[in-house]
Order: C-alpha cells, then structure tokens, then sequence
C-alpha cells in the first residue's frame, strides 16, 4: 500500500491513498482523516486502506484523481518522536576522519542514534529555509521507518515486526554547526534543522525481496543541481537493520505508534557508488586529493533524493527541494538560483 | 486557567479545565476535547475555557467533579516536541565536577539542550518503569513551557510571548547510561526515559508576581522516600530564561504549536536549598565528605515534587510516582517497596 498527505491548510493534512505507479490517488475520507490516525489503529483501519488501494490500482476507484508530488506535506507531517540512527559505518567513518575526530570503538556494537526534532516537518518539494548560508547547509539522503507500539525491552525481532511504513527521508544538516554540539555532548539540537520526506510512505510488502533482513536493499540517488552525487544501495552498507535500531531505542522506554526511526545517511564502502550528502564527498576528496573541494549548499541550490526499483518505478516518489534563506521570498530566492549556480562552478 | 487531561483509554485522554484550588474539574466538552486541539487554535479555544475556568472557580459550573490526580495523564500525553535545556549553572558544574569532566567555556553564553522523546509521557501517579536498578535510576525536578508557534529566528522576547502554559516534570534520568551517550557525541537517547508532568498545566498569569523575567520564582519541593531532597526556588538560579531557551531552539528551525520546553533541574548555588536530583547530592557529598554517600532509586522507592505558592497553595499538583521494574507486576513493586526501604537505610 502507498499513501501520502495532501496539504489542505490544516497541520496535519488529508490522508490519500496513492496508486502503484504515483499516477492517481484517492481520498480516504470515510476511512481515516489523517496519517497518525492510521497508525493509531493500524488493524482496524489499514485493511479498509489496502481494499481502496486494490481498487485504485485497477483503475475502478470512483473518485480518483492526478497524483501531485507538490501538493504534498511529509506523510506524517508531525511526529510524535523522530529518532535517526547512523547504521552505515562508513558514512561515520568517513565524516569523523573529515573532523579529525575518533572513530567509536563501539561503532559495530552499539548503535548511534539522536533524538530529532518532529513537530514540523517539511513536504518533499518544499522549499529548505536556512538562518544562514555559512552554517553548512547539507543534505542527507536516508530510509527511515514508522512505527506501531513497541513496548519496553523489545527483541530487535519484535521491534522489526512493528514496521508499518517506510519512509525516504532528507536529514538536513548544518555541518558547521555540528562541532559544537557534538563537543557538548547533549547532540545535535540547531545542527539538525527540519527534515524532509519524500511524498509517498509505502508498507514494506511494497518492496518485495527488495525488502529482506530489515533492510531496504534499493539503490538511493542523491543530485545536486542536476549533478549525480551518488547511487548508493541502501542494502548492503547498513550494519544495524531496522529491528536493531528500533529495539536500541527500546531499550530503556515504549516506543508508541507513530515513531519514526531513520537509518542515517545511506553509504557504502565501493567509492564508485559515490555519496548521499556533501560532507561525505568532501572527506573523500581530502583523502584523495589532500583537500576538500565541494562547498556547502547554498541559496537557490537544488537537491534531488529518488528510489526507483527493479522495474524502474520510483517507489517514494522524489524529494526536490530548493535552498532558501530566511527572509527571502520563493521568488527572490530562484533568482539567486542562477547566482548561486555561477560561485559554484568558480 | 488551569487545566488536565484525564484517563480515558485514549492515546491524548479528555481535556478538563480544573479549579484554582484544584479541588473540582469540568470536561472541556463543547470546547475541545484534547488539549493538542487547544494548543493548535489557541486563539479560538482558550478563551471558551476561559470562561468555563471562571464558572468553575465561582462553583457555578453545572456538571463540575472532584478532581482526582491519580486519574490524569501528562497535561499533554504526547507531544511533538520535547526539548529541555539545562538553564541552571549551579546543577552543570555540580553534575559535570562529580563526573570529573570539564564544564564548558560557553556555559554562561549558549544554552546546553537536548532533544527529548515525546512519544510517551507519564502522569504525574503513574509509576515509573525501568528496565534495570543498574542503570542509576534518578529523578530531575524541573520547570517546563509549552510553546504556540514561534518562528525561526525569533528573538528570546518574541519567543517568551509564545509561552502558553507551564509545567513541573520529572525528566527521569539512568545515570550510568549517560557517560557513554555524552562521549557519543550523539546526546542522551536510552539515557533519558519516559519523562513525567505534574497532573495540572497552568497558564503564565496563574503565578502572578511569580512568573516575572521568563523564570518561575517559587520553590519546587523533591522528597525521596518522604525526606527532603530540597526546596529549591526555580528562579534565581536559572540562568536562560525561557524565552531564551525557546529562541535557541528556534534559532535554525520553527518551533510549532504543543513544543515543550524545559528548564533543567533546577538548581541554586545556595546548598541550604537543597538538591532536585541525587546525582547532585552525590556530587556535593563527595566534595564535602570526599565520597557519595547517596544511592541511587531503588524499586519501591518513591519520589514527590511539588510547587506551592506564597498562599500555600499547591500551583500544578504534586508529582508522585513509586519506581517499578520491568515485569514486576504493581502489587510486587508495592510489596517490594518495604526491602528497598530496608537496603537504603543500611
């Protein structure tokens, strides 16, 4: 089943069901309102989805109409709890090395995992609105998972057999803000602006054998201004699966419905998949060239995060969001997309 | 106003407006039913119940009930935001000196402040769960708001306007766990467990000349096991007022309707005061006898904050809450409660 939330003006948006293919969706009206009513009630209600989802992809639903990606707020535009692992070592690795900084020697034992900010996600081709360009503005392609209840002390079996959704995430970061917060050891607060959601939430049984031990074993392709960054299996590279992470987070309180709990960036240790954010690019280009040459993003500046499968159908449908500053108007800020592009290829 | 969210078997239970004297309640029915609902149209609602507030204090309300603590969830069971910052020098430098780590330069300058889970809060009777004595079960008497909308940027004025309600919370704490969370560099995650709030949320103007400059200036009274841990006024010590703290949460991101910001444990230089935790009775311990004498909670063990105003007047209810262990079924935790007592008196 695919579903995503239609920006309506309220803050949690209408729920819709979406077809296989992104073409058409359909109201769930009569069923559920909102995405977190759904997860609330998962039993009594997802099978009345998964019916309206049958009929839609045949083509018979009543009141179908054009799927649009734009309309879209995050499937679960709040969260009551957004909790973000860092299961590729080699992403840690590689961004650590960048800092200078000391690899965990827990690193393949404990999972990392911060506690994000949720109350105000943002949809997946809105505008990303910085403070400031020298904050280190930075992307970061990631899957992530909702959540049914999971209680205290889960098996990481068990807190896999919760997973209702799956989700494409862009983990906003702000590299030069990260420092700090990291030396204070309360974690990342301001480094950590709103993160983004591709449009389309998908049950895991969307995903076929692409869906196996916990993992989304799917290519993730990041783009920045057009430019291929990286075609990154979300697979192989994972050393915590879903269940670890969730079951981690378990350890010490429930996890209620609703939760979502992200990978972290998508990596891989075969260099020529290439990278899932920029800080990751700019570790490898000081390990081979001596020094970093990809700069931050900046205003007007263009992300792209796409999961296509097997078939070539884009799975989440894709998050495109332009860099906007504080203060700018949407108009004022594509007009610095050209500007932006010329310092770039300075 | 003062207001409630009583048991109903629901996930967000039913908003009730409670007396000042917090002898009776009135459902909020008509008005709003949950209290997120009042926080994302604060507006509209909040003068409805308002009135319904006046009613009530005058006796005049039709349909007004006891009001029984013990049957009422956190004021907001589940919130999209929980970010508590650590706005008590006195309580850094004691924990941080006990630790043998150092406090940090900026600790006057920037506000230290993690990211909570809000998936899953406690009432203020309900008992407190862990899944292990060995973690350093410690309570964290502190002060919190909930925020309307705040926009990134704003200023810690702008911020304090934004300042709906005010809570007490006991932001329960697993000792041993946070060394390895902080050296992480990723912040408190399974360190930080399901965080309690006193059964009743009350807006600024309740406190009168007490709430000036964005502090609360009342005691906040910690008993353990029915002895005094302190009697600590939340005001003086705090050094971030909460428009500050808010404002520093807002700095790269939007703060939305239903945020709960919290203002650590509160502390004073003043040691006749006393202590709002045990780690900081530890810690002032070992400086004056050169060892912690102090366990910490034990099953059974019991804990009890509470805020009475210059009337004598109990400001939010009392937090009362007896320490369980995972699988212990209540009635065990209960018979457990005397052996515990027993091993603290050794």
């Amino acid at each position: 089943m695919k579903l995503a939330t239609l920006k309506d003006g309220s803050r949690d948006g209408q729920l819709v069901v979406v077809s296989r293919d992104l073409a058409t969706a359909h109201y769930a009206t009569g069923i559920a309102t909102r995405m977190q009513q759904l997860l609330d009630d998962w039993n009594f209600i997802s099978p009345q989805l998964e019916d309206l989802y049958t009929t839609l992809n045949q083509g018979k639903a009543r009141h179908a109409f054009a799927f649009e990606p734009r309309a879209c707020m995050a499937p679960l535009p709040r969260a009551y709890q957004w909790a973000d692992g860092s299961a590729y070592p080699s992403h840690v690795r590689r961004v650590l090395h960048a800092r200078g900084a000391e690899v965990p020697a827990a690193l393949l034992e404990v999972p990392l995992m911060y506690q994000g900010g949720s109350d105000d996600f943002l949809g997946a081709c809105d505008d990303a609105v910085f403070a400031d360009e020298a904050h280190g503005i930075d992307m970061e392609s990631e899957l992530a998972v909702v959540t049914g209840d999971v209680a205290m002390g889960a098996t990481a079996d068990a807190a896999l057999e919760a997973v209702r959704l799956v989700l494409l995430a862009n983990d906003w970061s702000l590299r030069t803000l990260v420092p700090a917060e990291v030396a204070s050891g309360f974690g990342f607060l301001q480094s950590k602006p709103a993160t983004a959601f591709a449009p389309v939430a998908v049950t895991p049984d969307e995903l076929g054998p692409a869906w196996r031990g916990g993992r989304v074993h799917l290519k993730v392709a990041t783009l920045h201004n057009g430019k291929r960054l990286g075609e990154v299996d979300g697979g192989p590279g994972m050393h915590f699966h879903f269940g670890q992470l969730i079951a981690h987070l378990a350890r010490t309180r429930n996890v209620r419905a609703g939760a979502i709990v992200g990978s972290g960036t998508v990596s891989h240790d075969d260099e020529s998949q290439g990278v899932s954010c920029l800080a990751e690019l700019r570790a490898l280009e000081m390990v081979r060239e001596g020094r970093s040459i990809a700069v931050w993003m900046k205003a007007g500046d263009v992300v792209r995060i796409e999961v296509v499968d097997a078939a070539g159908q884009s799975v989440f449908g894709a998050i495109e969001q332009r860099v906007r500053l504080l203060g700018e108007p949407a108009a004022v800020a594509e007009g610095a997309a050209a500007a932006a592009g010329d310092d770039a290829a300075d």
